[in-house]
């Protein structure tokens, strides 16, 4: 540890700080981690990394509080098995087991967590884990939102894969899984808020059959690997940049988006780029085997479009930039404020 | 599993569901079990255990939502920390690890999360314990009560234990590490609803070197272990008894309860049996080395009139009866309803 110093000089949390981008990670960085004090949690990982009897476990934890609690491809209950099973997928880990903490509201339905508690039980069964324990918490009516659930997953790290931002080189190759957004749009439009319909749903789903693949394809080449779900792909790869200290030149057209999603970025004056997934990865290939973990990831059923979207290069360094087939080039930042409270 | 049908009849949840008694036995029974059927979680214990290399792991979770997040003799970060170290604890785990997620309404001032964070990080050191990572979501202004924060452990289990109510026997001694119902009472009077003002803090604490002090003296005679929370040492009793079809009868006389405890009890109408603790123990242990354990117990830095305050007989099954010096004996139901909301 560097120091001991709370940097965090906010005087209040706003939603902003939960979203993901900028704010939370200066609420991390600047309170969390000088408080807290270790070198694990110091290295702000997806997932905590435990050695005992020479086997490395994962650990981790989400809360979930997304709003609305059902909307179009997924649910509450569905993002708190996948989100924590994707956390372990991209730590290069199977998971081992889950448990679950609820915070009901007083007065909700009994129909409503029994569904979400049917769609844990259905999303666990799809990624192959079981839901080992949990703890129920109840709040008076109007001090919460329906239920919120923490959900933590401990997995067995696979050997063949040693993902660290020191390892990534310039050359590296950028591969994404597939169309990037439809989760958050997804969410957002299910509010109803918004005077704007589009048919698309949540791309939640369980990672792990495509990190297998990956794994299984080209292990010692992946350098690094992350659920784009927060903050969105920018985000996670801005992230990347200031970790290995490299820059991340990406190809814009390169980068898969439904038309829906993108139309509904335009409308909402959103990037893409920033709107949060729960069911595609992005990681850093070396170049000799980039092009055998795309088509290892085309055979995943379910899978489409992944492709390879740029790279690394020494320049400019810690930095995301995109740029375009009329060789335009614009920064890609970090999640800045919070468009979209409440997606996860 | 016997079953998957939900038998949770409920209309609605509400705050009783969440206190730890009878109604929270048949949410969990009747709806999270059958829903999420596996048969380490069908076990019910503090903790669920997973076999791995020959090591044997603890891994347990617990939200925490009280009310008001700080009262005389602790708060929620210190709970946060204290209360899963001591679900491993009594699962006869060693600490290995810690991760939370936070829930933070919009709106709370940084220097209330900074108290809870700085409280999380002593008693992680007091514990010996390390948090290890985390999560943070932010709801809007009104959808949380300040901050909940949903904290999960990891632990190795000392292979010299083993804790399972089936090695529970007629004859075997009940041994309690001190007064119950400070926790509980603290909380209450901390918010200032009651017209009542009494001397008393929380015994909240890591019940650690309690455990390791048991387990060095008596390890083959300790049969079961609980820390008596949310429903007190009624609760737990209970779930023993149910757990292995004996009766367990209590001297009351023998139960420590600290005269400002027992008096604000009498004048709120409630039984110290239900008041949750979150710095005790109860554990059952094989006659021959009861004395043993308690000398063990009171030798323990901060511990306070441990005793053996009953035993296990084969009547009345399945039920937990307290008897006084003057012969007479009541039946000690589980906590029903909800007394004491939010207590941890």
């Amino acid at each position: 540890m560097k120091t001991l110093e709370v940097r965090f000089q906010d005087a209040q949390i706003e939603l902003s700080h939960g979203a993901g981008g900028k704010a939370t990670r200066r609420l991390v960085e600047g309170l969390f981690v000088p408080l807290l004090a270790n070198p694990i949690l110091q290295s702000l990982q997806d997932a905590a990394t435990i050695e005992l009897n020479g086997a490395h476990f994962a650990l981790t934890t989400d809360a979930f509080v997304v709003k609305p609690l059902r909307f179009p491809g997924g649910s509450i209950g569905e993002l708190a098995v996948n989100g924590t099973v994707n956390d372990l997928a991209v730590s290069g880990a199977r998971p081992l087991g889950l448990v679950s903490a609820f915070v009901l509201e007083a007065g909700l339905a009994t129909e409503v967590l029994e569904a979400e508690v049917r769609a844990m039980a259905e999303a666990a069964r799809r990624a192959g884990v079981a839901i080992l324990g949990g703890d129920t918490k109840v709040v008076e009516h109007g001090r919460a939102d329906g239920m919120y659930i923490a959900t933590t997953g401990i997995g067995l790290v696979d050997m063949r894969v040693r993902l660290v931002p020191e390892r990534v080189r310039p050359g590296d190759r950028i591969l994404l899984s597939g169309p990037i957004g439809d989760h958050g749009i997804a969410v957002l439009l299910a509010r109803g808020e918004l005077d704007l319909e589009a048919d698309v749903s949540s791309d939640t789903r369980p990672l792990t059959p495509l990190v297998e693949a990956l794994i299984e394809t080209a292990a010692p080449a992946i350098r690094w690997m992350r659920d784009p779900t927060r903050g969105g792909l920018a985000t996670a790869l801005n992230e990347l940049a200031r970790e290995c200290g490299l820059g991340i030149v990406l190809q814009e057209e390169a980068i898969p988006v439904r038309d829906v999603v993108r139309g509904a970025c335009e409308i909402l004056g959103l990037d893409p780029l920033h709107i949060a997934n729960e069911g595609q990865l992005v990681a850093v290939i070396a170049p000799e085997a980039a092009d055998a973990a795309l088509e290892a990831l085309r055979r995943v059923p379910g899978v489409e479009r992944p492709a390879l979207i740029g790279e690394v290069q020494p320049e400019p360094a810690r930095t995301v930039v995109a740029v375009t087939s009329y060789g335009g080039s614009r920064v890609v930042d970090m999640l800045v404020g919070d468009p979209l409270p409440r997606i996860c």
